[in-house]
């Protein structure tokens, strides 16, 4: 399809923000109560909430009336085709593990995304009452962070290699097969600091410009979307951990700094021989 | 020393309130700005910030000058000896790591304590606005957490066995001997559902009853003081593995309910044979 036109990103980016709006009062209305949580696989403990299901109704309905033709993509309710190429890919609630536990490190993670990848991404924090978004569309590259109504730029920070990296992770268990332990542990000899837990929210603070690298495993189109044009409007980059394209979903690098990416997958490549 | 009387208490707890007004906008000024960050070990990395001082050095200040008497034992700067038995025990930011690379869940840790240990506890959140305290003396127990000037109690939640306990505990880089690896793997074994991150922020979700356990290794005096009566007062239980007192800092448990906590110091005695 022909590239947006800065008015078209605007009018999304805005609709967007009303989605965010949406959502909120719906996951915060559940965030630390004592809700009923369902194992969604039979093997394996993957919470799914009445915030994810309710949240993700209401996007999906407020798209849907107001955008008829765009598609929807979403962990609950899975695919409704796009008549025009542009298709919203959500989250309601990236982290429900952190959500369930109490933790406010989740988030609502909204793109809208053409066939070649996301375009307008966001990750709402609806607890702390922060909210991060970027566009990348053409050569507007942009992110932003926006508190108590203060909107600032986004910036990632400078890192040349892996001995001044600081790295986050969600846990260990993703890292399920000896090849994904090893890229870990490659990485985790030759880092600074490492850290764990977060979700999304770890690639927010890469987008913030105070942590380098994000490696995770296993993940779906929808945990990566939105956040592709942050950290990349503020100046980083995502991709998977051979240096492809993450929009698919996998195993995925993001970092501040090019320099700091570059050194982080020649480690991996290097850890599977 | 004579135990406390409920006006005593409640003039201490106002006291630490102060305290914790008082570092808050010296934490909150450092925090997510590129700061200065001295490495307090040469060998490894203990990051301590310009935050960290400047925040301990207010609340001695205002320890020093209202109760001349009392101690105060900080990460920072030492101790000062108590001339009546109650010493203030502080951690300016637990979390220093989650503090420099941008996350919030760092806080300060405020407790007043006697020989006998911890009478007071507070964790203050600053940046997301909560703030969590308890009281531990005599029959008194509660705890209590207040955000937007709303004061609700804290209550752990039931938990009976290990088969349903969600367990968190903040990097698996604190259990660095082979008997506190094998320790956790032991209930990593045999838990509902495993979380990594959160330093001081993971008791709060204990004693708000979103997590079960919390297991740490190698705590200072300053990093569990606080938290004893905020986890105890929501009818919660905090030991060391052994099940003797956690006063002294060290390897540490922390249980929202006695079930769960005495099935995880069998497991984890059982794994060191």
């Amino acid at each position: 399809m022909a590239a947006l036109s800065n008015s078209e990103i605007d009018e999304y980016l805005a609709f967007a923000h009303r989605l965010a709006d949406a959502a909120a009062p719906i996951t915060l209305g559940h965030f630390r109560t004592k809700i009923d949580v369902h194992n969604k696989l039979e093997a394996g403990f993957d919470p799914v909430t009445l915030a994810d299901k309710g949240a993700e109704s209401a996007i999906s309905a407020l798209i849907e009336s107001t955008y008829p033709q765009h598609g929807v993509h979403g962990e609950e309710h899975g695919k409704r085709a796009s008549a025009n190429g542009l298709t919203w890919v959500i989250d309601p609630i990236d982290g429900t593990r952190s959500f369930i536990t109490g933790s406010p490190l989740w988030g609502t993670l909204i793109a809208l995304s053409d066939e070649t990848g996301p375009i307008i991404g966001m990750l709402d924090q609806p607890f702390i009452g922060e909210r991060f978004f970027g566009v990348l569309s053409g050569t507007r590259r942009e992110s932003f962070y926006v508190r108590d109504d203060r909107k600032t730029p986004l910036k990632t920070r400078s890192c040349t290699g892996l001995a001044e990296a600081s790295l986050s992770t969600t846990t260990i268990e993703m890292f399920d097969t000896p090849n994904k332990a090893r890229a870990l542990n490659a990485l985790q000899g030759e880092i600074r600091l490492m850290r764990y837990g977060g979700d999304c929210y770890q690639y927010a603070q890469v987008a913030m410009g105070f942590l380098d690298l994000v490696v995770e495993a296993g993940l779906k189109p929808y945990d990566i979307h939105a956040l592709i044009p942050i950290i990349e409007g503020a100046g980083g980059i995502v991709t998977m951990w051979d240096g492809s394209p993450a929009i698919e979903g996998g195993n995925v690098i993001a970092a501040g700094d090019a320099r700091a990416h570059q050194a982080a997958l020649k480690a991996m490549q290097s850890s599977l021989g």
